[in-house]
This record gives structure tokens, sequence and C-alpha cells, in this order.
């Protein structure tokens, strides 16, 4: 199927390549949600979310940042140096959400940002409020530390959303404008320096997918391949900090700021699939591979290091301290989903469920109006609420807050969830691949014709998953479901006819008729889970999982509960489904709590195992979706529990 | 006992308060140590520590900054805006050292870097390099991070230890011009206004002690009081970073920037015990208490957090990402001094003796010539060595690095150990308290006269310490021991006769002849410790002790060691005594190794118990000292060992 510029092949795709790998991406006008876990969330996100982020990019002087500074309520241009990436951020979840239901309002609102943007446009298309003819700070003199490169290839993401999802506009035409710029200054002849903060390289790889112009491909290439040798400098945290330390096609392991490595990394994957790099290729699938074995919570979240924002040593994964930036979350699913598309491994579906669900959906508030920006797994004192008014420093207090001093979450997140239907479905050439469950509907180009599917499910709470066939075509096709790593003994029943199926993914090729049902059973049970030894934060503790959800004991849900009193029995302790909190099913767990009088000596290390000391009482706790979690006022909360010996 | 300026109730003393406590410190001239642990380190530090201090501070710039900028070598003032302190605390050094033992090069030295200083301070007595005449930064226009008073407090510590071990010179007399002019600037009926870091403050009280002017101890109590009001702002990390959220009286525990809560508080004692506020004093020594019961390092260290070099909320002790910063610990072994003088209680000198051993012995590198700036106390790969010719990062691979862009620790660790015989003894009326045990002599004026004492010992790698009197006065004197809280059935044998001993202190009231011996056996004997549950980080882990030393497990003893492999029996594993580094017992622990066939799984979080998968097979493993690790070559190293159930 030959693919033409802005042609379909590329529409309303949050990740479009041109040289597909092993599936192709659907578009915003292929797939589409409603209702349920996801649905519900795009509802809150067009509603409230990227409401919130416009009132706040205003608030704070994102917008009029854009005015040259004399037209400016201050002169004085505000906020962190790379703001203007959450203008784009807002401009690229508007450009996906136009594109995904129609909305005049919204419409308005992207074409009134736009245009703020296009005003601080320099005329060879460089456009940044912090640096350039805006201020007396000369351009690109502080490659390391200057984001320019990174805030133009957030403009050029919305660029690209807005091509994907109604053609050229102003919008990307600034996006081009940039581009190009980008290209004449450092495309492949030209200046050899990378920007310390990776994003461009995805950005551009993605705008040749959407107008095959081959310069913002060979950009960069130049850019992942300049990378890692050194041009940046050791910096304060030292080379491996931007991931210059070691060449992309190198390095066995992520390093560093993480959402800086995941976006690198990302756009290596972009690069090798559009290249034919497959050596390329592969050396992120190890580095995703060992990141993912042992520099990855539970959730899904990525980065420990607060302060650097890094990843840590291979298990160094403490719960209390996780850092595990919303952005991080974001960016490792942009890298899953493209090993995704290049491989059709299920394993990084199942790494994007698992973020989606942990890190993505915890990020926002049940109102939509505060974020998380780090996500983490354990909370030991009940932190003081943040300013409703002000920004928040942005990992003070770790907890939801409306809008940070660095406010680069809360706009991800909006983005990533107006593009969500992005994720659910791929095609091939002969079928339809589902890697992700929601209500909805599949429409996809085949190399015989269009087939369709109606998918019905009330998971994550259910495991029920009903996929009915829409629309056929002559002569078979094949139909592919996920069955997630977790969901042992699941079952597929197909046209009637019984199936087991293993994780990973399970493909029915059929001569299918309009309403042909597959119905996907996953068990939806409550499952202990270890950690590996060698993740010593959490040595000697279980977590409950329930299917694709982490669940976890919040001090709120009882007032009496000292949460670090708190254990469990070793082995399979039971857990029992009860109302929790509105819409959510809770789960009841037997448990012993330690008596207080342990707690009082003046030194914390003895020659007697506490344990030994106090006979703990029974008592039963309840625990939430982690996701759902700091919703109901201040709290304490871990994820990860202590066990004691079985028969205690 | 009249105390009269410089007179010698000051003389030599590191500490020498006015209105005595409980307990009256000794100085240099009454306690000298002779070989073993402390004397050998007093050597090297004199030899070699102190002259590479002097050659860093030379080479980096910080003793040229104090030349008028048109005279430096460069007219750009060099380092962090912090680094006059490093100077004022290599002239303390050498203050004490001149004090401990006459030197004709270091009196030269000394007398050079106090010309240097001399040069930058202004006409009325303001000195810094960064701020004032010397730049275009005005002076005091940012107490929240400008460190002025932090560093005028170490040049009037400087001062002080010049005082109390020569008299009267130009340093001194720099010490007391910026001192008064800090007390015209900022006395009680001044500027209203506090540093950001706390130091002024001990500075202050101890240049009182030592001149008896009034307007010192006014002006510290001054600054105490108005701690804690929200003077400085929120900064990046809030109020409680520099202990502004809570007047010190009103304070539970230390929180915030590590070193600058511990300085605070210990000012907060000077003027406590100097003004006769009771109240000021018990409220630090509540903040004491549960610090060390939730917040402290089995190693005595203090603050885990590497982003703001804070203390972590209760529990929060992480052994791998442990920040636990040398002067951290120097700046707790002066708050629990000062606590110890006040109230004589043994559990301050415990908690010196713990740090001395586990953090400040552990900083220097054998070879006296490289400095852990943190303390971690788990190491889980080898990092790169730092540079041997340039400054290191100040915690970026965690190795002793020559020289840190932060240089605080080395010259603080200077300090201390040239001022260590301060800390050894004491007196009251009618005693002598011997607190740490160091070969030595002790002599100090009771109420009826001179007495005096020798003390032979190979502490900590035996625990027999023989006192012997040498100098005795007519009538009954009391000489007391410190029994360490780990030292389990010690035994004193007094003049031949036996007693038993409890952790504490004991006391023995005597007409003491010369030639009376006591004699105190510890049992220094391997002990295996395990942690407050709450400290999830190190869950089911054992640590060795063996006296006041602290063992780990150093991947460079054995190359065949994976240190994440080797396991522990819970229980009391057999540790046996060998030839371990040179001069130190190791020892030799049965243990288990886990099978490697587990370590290749792509998610570290499953449904089994690793335990359950593999069979661990035994071995011996060799535990070392944890201060002597990390000095041959880059290695990994674990404190806190796994264990798993005894009968496996």
């Amino acid at each position: 199927m030959p693919e033409s510029s802005h042609g379909p092949a590329t529409h309303g795709r949050p990740v479009a390549p041109r040289t597909p790998g092993r599936l192709r991406p659907l578009g915003l006008d292929e797939v589409v949600l409603s209702g349920g876990f996801w649905g519900n969330l795009q509802h809150l996100n067009a509603e409230t979310v990227i409401p919130h982020c416009l009132q706040w990019i205003r608030r704070v002087g994102t917008v009029d940042n854009f005015l040259p500074p004399r037209q400016r309520p201050t002169p004085e241009r505000r906020g962190v140096l790379f703001t203007d990436s959450d203008a784009y951020k807002v401009a690229e979840a508007l450009a996906w959400e136009v594109g995904r239901a129609d909305s005049p309002e919204r419409e308005r609102q992207l074409n009134e940002l736009t245009e703020s943007i296009g005003l601080a446009m320099e005329a060879d298309g460089y456009v940044n409020t912090y640096w350039g003819a805006y201020s007396e700070r000369e351009r690109y003199t502080d490659l390391q530390m200057g984001h320019e490169l990174y805030c133009m290839g957030h403009l050029i993401q919305a660029g690209v959303a807005r091509l994907r999802t109604h053609g050229p506009d102003p919008l990307t035409e600034l996006a081009r404008r940039a581009a190009d710029h980008v290209c004449r200054r450092f495309g492949p002849d030209c200046a050899s320096a990378v920007d310390g903060h990776p994003e461009i390289e995805v950005a551009l790889v993605e705008l040749y997918r959407s107008t095959g112009e081959q310069r913002y491909l060979r950009t960069a290439q130049a850019m992942i391949e300049r990378r890692g040798h050194g041009l940046l400098g050791q910096g304060m945290f030292g080379a491996a900090y931007y991931q210059d330390d070691t060449p992309v096609r190198g390095a066995e392991v992520l390093r560093g700021h993480a959402v800086r490595a995941l976006y690198l990394a990302a756009g290596a994957v972009d690069v090798a699939v559009e290249t034919g790099d497959d050596e390329l290729l592969r050396a992120v699938i190890t580095q995703w591979t060992n990141t993912v074995a042992r520099r990855t919570y539970l959730t899904g979240g990525m980065g420990s290091r607060h302060r650097d924002e890094a990843f840590g040593d291979d298990f160094e994964l403490p719960p209390d301290r996780s850092y595990s930036e919303t952005c991080a979350g974001v960016a490792a699913i942009m890298l899953s989903h493209r090993l995704l598309l290049a491989t059709g491994d299920a394993r990084y579906a199942d790494h994007i469920e698992r973020t989606l669900y942990n890190i993505v959906a915890a990020s926002v508030a049940e109102d939509g109006a505060s974020f998380f920006y780090t996500n983490t797994l354990h909370r030991r004192v009940h932190s003081t609420p943040p300013p409703a008014e002000s920004e928040s420093t942005h990992a003070a207090t770790g907890m939801r807050a409306p809008w940070f001093s660095v406010p680069c979450c809360p706009p991800n997140v909006a983005r990533t969830i107006s593009s969500l239907a992005g994720y659910v479905a791929t095609s091939d050439g002969s079928g339809i691949q589902l890697h992700q469950y929601a209500s909805g509907t599949v429409r996809a180009e085949l190399d015989t014709g269009r087939a369709g599917i109606s998918v019905r499910t009330d998971y994550p709470w259910d495991g029920l998953v009903e996929v009915t066939v829409t629309e056929a075509l002559a002569g078979p096709w094949s139909l592919t479901l996920r069955i997630p790593s977790w969901a042992e003994r699941a079952s597929i029943e197909v046209k009637g006819q019984a199936h087991s199926a293993e994780p990973g993914t399970a493909t029915f090729e059929r001569s299918w008729m309009v309403g042909d049902q597959v119905l996907l059973r996953m068990p939806i049970r409550p499952r202990w889970t270890l950690p590996d030894n060698r993740i010593d934060a959490i040595r000697g503790c279980a977590a409950l999982e329930v299917g694709p959800i982490i669940y976890c004991l919040e001090s709120l849900a009882d007032e009496s509960l000292k949460l670090d009193a708190i254990y469990v029995e070793q082995g399979h302790p039971e857990a029992t489904v009860v109302d929790g909190l509105p819409g959510v099913p809770a789960f009841l767990v037997e448990a012993f709590e330690r008596p207080d009088r342990l707690y009082d000596v003046g030194w914390p290390y003895h020659d007697v195992a506490p344990a030994a000391v106090g006979v703990p009482s029974r008592r039963q706790v309840t625990l939430v979706p982690y996701h759902r979690w700091a919703n109901r006022g201040v709290s304490t909360m871990r994820v990860w529990l202590p066990t004691i010996p079985s028969g205690h």
C-alpha cells in the first residue's frame, strides 16, 4: 500500500512509520473508545484536564511569553526556561482532541494558541522565548541545558498531530519552519551538535513520516549517531545524565535522566525503523529488556533517583523515594509502542498496559485538576497539601498538585490521553491486532479491504472482552488478541468454540462474518507478587495485583491504620473483593498488626529481631487501586506490604 | 573555679562552656593521644591530610581568592561561593595541630594563611571573597544561600582554636573583627535576619567563652530565637531545608539539610547552656533522641537524601542511597559532645564513638590523600575512580576523591582529627570521666588539685583498657569509665578487685595512689545486629558489629564474589576472626550463595519467592571493617547482608 504525504497511511496516528515494522498503527479515526476506563478518562481529559492546562499556561505567563516583550503584561519572561514546550504539548493535546471529537471551541483554542506561538517565531524558523531575539541570550549557547531543540521538538510533535488529524494549517506551518531551521543548522552536514534533552529526534522522524521529506529523517539520524561521543561535556551530573556517555548503538541499558533516556531511545527506534538499521533497533531492544528487567517499578514507572531524575543502578528501586516521573511513564509508553510496532512482541504491549493503568491513570486526580509529578510507591508521612492557586515545587511533597514550577507532566498526560486510541490496536496486511482492552470500535484497511470490529468490556474490573466483527471482507483475515503476561489460564471462545490461551498473543484466522464473536476471558483475581531478592528496598514484601491494576494500602481507608505496623502472611493470604472507592473494587486482606510497644526504643538496631519481641494481632485491611490513592485528602500509603512467616 | 578570658578554663578545648554543664571539657594540653587507632590517625592527619588540604586550597584558587582581584593569577574568583570556609577550616586544623604538637613549619603555614585571609577583610570586619568589595555582589543580598555568616563562623572557629592553643595573634584578631561586625549588623537590636546555613551561632558562643564578651553570646542567642519564623522564605527545597519552618525550641526532630540542622542544634545547646535556658536544652535533647532513634544509620551517619542533603522521613534510611555526608558526621559529633558536657549522659559518648569510627575514620583513605564526601552502606556497581588531579563532583561516584568542587568535607575531617583529644575525657570538680578509649594521658584540675591518669589499650581491636593513676591528690576523687551500650557483660577490676559493669557509666571514688590500676574489659566479639522493621530498606538483613566497628562485605576481598548472591542464616551465624586487611582483624562468616540461574528473567516481580526457586550453596565470606573499605581499588560493598531462614 503506497503512502502519500498527509495521506491516509499517517492519518490520525500518534506514530506512523513509513517503513512499517511488523505492525501498522491505526489512527484516531480508526479506533474509537466509548466509555469504560479509558473512554471515561478521555472524557475527563477533554472536559477538564485540557482546559485546566490551558488555564494554567495562561495564568503563569507561558502563553504571554510568546508576545514580544514590550507587549507582555510584564516585560520579563516568566517560568523556567523550557516552558514553551508546555504550550506546545497543550497544542498537541488539543490537536488530537479535535481529531478525536470535533469541537469548535477546542478548534478556536488551538488556533489562538497557534497564533500566539507564531508571534515568537523568528524569520528563519527558530522559536524560543527564553533564548534568541526575545532575550539577550544568544541562541544555542548552552546546548547542554538550554532545551531549545527539545522545545522545538514538542512544537513539531504538535504540528504532526495536527497534520495527521486535520492537514496543513498555521500550526503545521510553524512546525515545518522550525524543523527546516533545525535541519539547516544541525543537519548531517551542519553543526555537529545535539541537544542535552532529546525530543527533537522523535519529532523530526514523525514529521518525515507525515511529509516524506528526507531531510527530517537524516537530521534525526545524524543526531542519534552523534550522541554518546561527549559533545555535551560532563555537566553537573556527568555525561550519562544526557546519554552522552556511550553511543546509542553501544549502550546496554537505559541510564541517566529517565525522560531523556526514553525519548532518545524512542527516537532511535524511529530512525532504525525508517533507515532499516537493524543493529540500532537491536541495541534499543537490549536496552529496553535490561531496563525492564532491572530498573523498572512494579507500576511500570522508571527513574528512581530524585537528585538527577535518573535511573539508578540495577535493582535500585526504593518504593519510598521512587521518583518515577509521570513524564517518564509517558516516554516509556512512547518507546514501548514503537518497539511493539517494530517487532509485534506482546511484552511491549504488556508494559504499555502496566504503565497506562498505574502511572498515567494515577497521575491525574479523579477531578482532573491535579497531577502527580512523581509517583511514589510508599508514603510514610502525611504531606502538606500543595497550594491550590500557585505553582508547586515539582517534587516537593510528592502529592498531586494543580501546577508545577516545572510543569512538564500535566500537558504530557493530556496529549497522551487524547491520543490513547492509537495505542489500542494495530493492523498488518492480513489482520487486526488488539493490544489494549477497552470498549469501542476498530476499523482497518487490510490488503484485501476494510475490516472492522467492536469491543465490549468492563476491563480492567472484569476479565471478559467481547469482540464482534462489524465489517468483514471476502476471504480469511486474522484477529490477534494479546494475552497479558499475568493472565495464566485465560480462555478464548471463537464463534462458540473454546480455546485455551497462553500469555503472549493468540491469532485466529477465519473468514469472518459480520456478527461473529470472539470472547476473551482473563482471570481477574487477586495475585500476590514478590520481588526479585536483589531489589533490596522491598525484600520480604508482597504486593497485590488484580489484572493490570496494582493495589495499595492507604491510611485514609481506615483512620486507625498505622501503615508501618501492618504485615501480611507469607504465601498467598486471602484477599476478598469488597466495595472500595466509588466505582472500583477493593480487596479485604487478612493481615497482622504489630504491637505499639516496640516503637519507643532509642536506637533502631538490635540483636534480636523485632518479630521476636511482640505478638502481632490479626486484623483486616482494605487495599484499593494504586491509581486512585490520594484522592480523598492527605494519607499514608504503601504498595509493598511486609510479610511475616506463615503459621505465625 | 573562676574563669578568666583566655585563661586555663578554655585552654586547648574544642568546646569550653563558661557555665559548665555536668562535665568540663579538657584541652589538648591535658589529653594527649599516643599511638593506637586515633594516635595513628592524628599522625596521618598532621603529616598528610592537612598538607594535602593546604595544597588543594592553593591549587584550586581558594587562597588566591583572598588576594585583591587584580593581584590574583586570574582576576576571576575561583570555586563555589563558600570556599572561603575551606581556608578557615584548614586554619582551624593547623591551629589545633600546632597546639597539639609544636611545629615551626605548621606555625609558618598558619601565619601565611592568616596573612592571606587578612587581605580580604574590609575595614568594618566583613570578609568574603564572593560577596562584597571583591565583587559586584552586594553583601547580604542573599542570606538564604549566600553563606556569608557561615563562612565568617568558620573564621571565628579558627580564631577560637588559636586563642585556646596559643592566645591572641593576627588570626584571633581577624576572628574578633569579623565577630564584632556580625554583632553590629545582626545583634539583638539590629537586623532581624539569620543565615541560611547555621554555623555562626556555635562560633559566636565559643568566642564568647574564650573572651567573655557578652555581645557574642547575645547575638548567637538572637539568631537561635529568630530561626523558624520564616525569615528565609521557601527557597527551592522549602523552609525546613534550613530549619526555618519551626522555632528551635518547638521542633521535635532534626530535619532538612543535615549539616545545617546539626550545626544549628549545636549552637542552640551552646546558647542554652550559657544562658541557663533549660527549655531550649530539653528541646534539642528531644530532637537528638528522636533523630538517633529514627533517622540515623548504623554507622552513626545522618542525612539520607541526595537531592537536598537532608534527613528523610522517620525510618527512611536506604543503605544504597545513604547520603550520610562526612560533614554531617562531624556536625553530629559536635552536637553530641555538647550534650554530653551538658548532661553527662553516656549515650552521647556512644554516638560520638560510633560516628568517629565509622564516619570520620571511614572518610579518610588509608593514605590520607582522598576522602569520602558521602558514606554509603551499599555499593552495587564498580564506580569509575575519581580524577586524581582535578576536583570531583561532590557526590558523583560516592568514592573517595582527592578534592571536590564542594570541598567542605576534607578540611572538616582535618580539624576534627586534630582536636580529637578534646573528645576523649572530661572532668568535674571531683573526678575524671573517660569517654573514649585510646592510649594516652589525661590530666585534670579537680576542685582539690590535679589528677592524672595514663591509658593503655589496643581498642577497638581488643577490649582491655588499662588505666593507671599517674598523678594523685590528697583525699578521694572519682574515675568514671563509659561502658558502651553494646558492651554487655563488661567487667572492671579496680586495684585488683573485680566489679561487673552495665552499659552506661561506672564510677569509682577512691583515694587513689600513683600506680593504682583500673582494668576495663569489654567483650570485643562479633555481634549480629538486626534493624527495626520500619527501616524498610534493610528489612530481613543483618549486619556484623565488633566492638564499635561496623563490618562490611567487600568484593575486592574475593574476586569471585557476587555481592547480591550472598545471604547469611538468620540467627547468629558463626563469625571467626581471621587476618584481614593489614593491621585489622577480619571475620570469616558462614554464608550461602544463591545460584546464578535466577538472574536472567525479564521482569523482576513474580508470584513465587526467589528463595523457593534455586538451592543456595554454602560458602564462606570475609567481612572487613567498614571504615577500611574502598582502599584497594574499585569494589562493591554491603554492610547489611540479606538473611535466609535458619535450617535452610
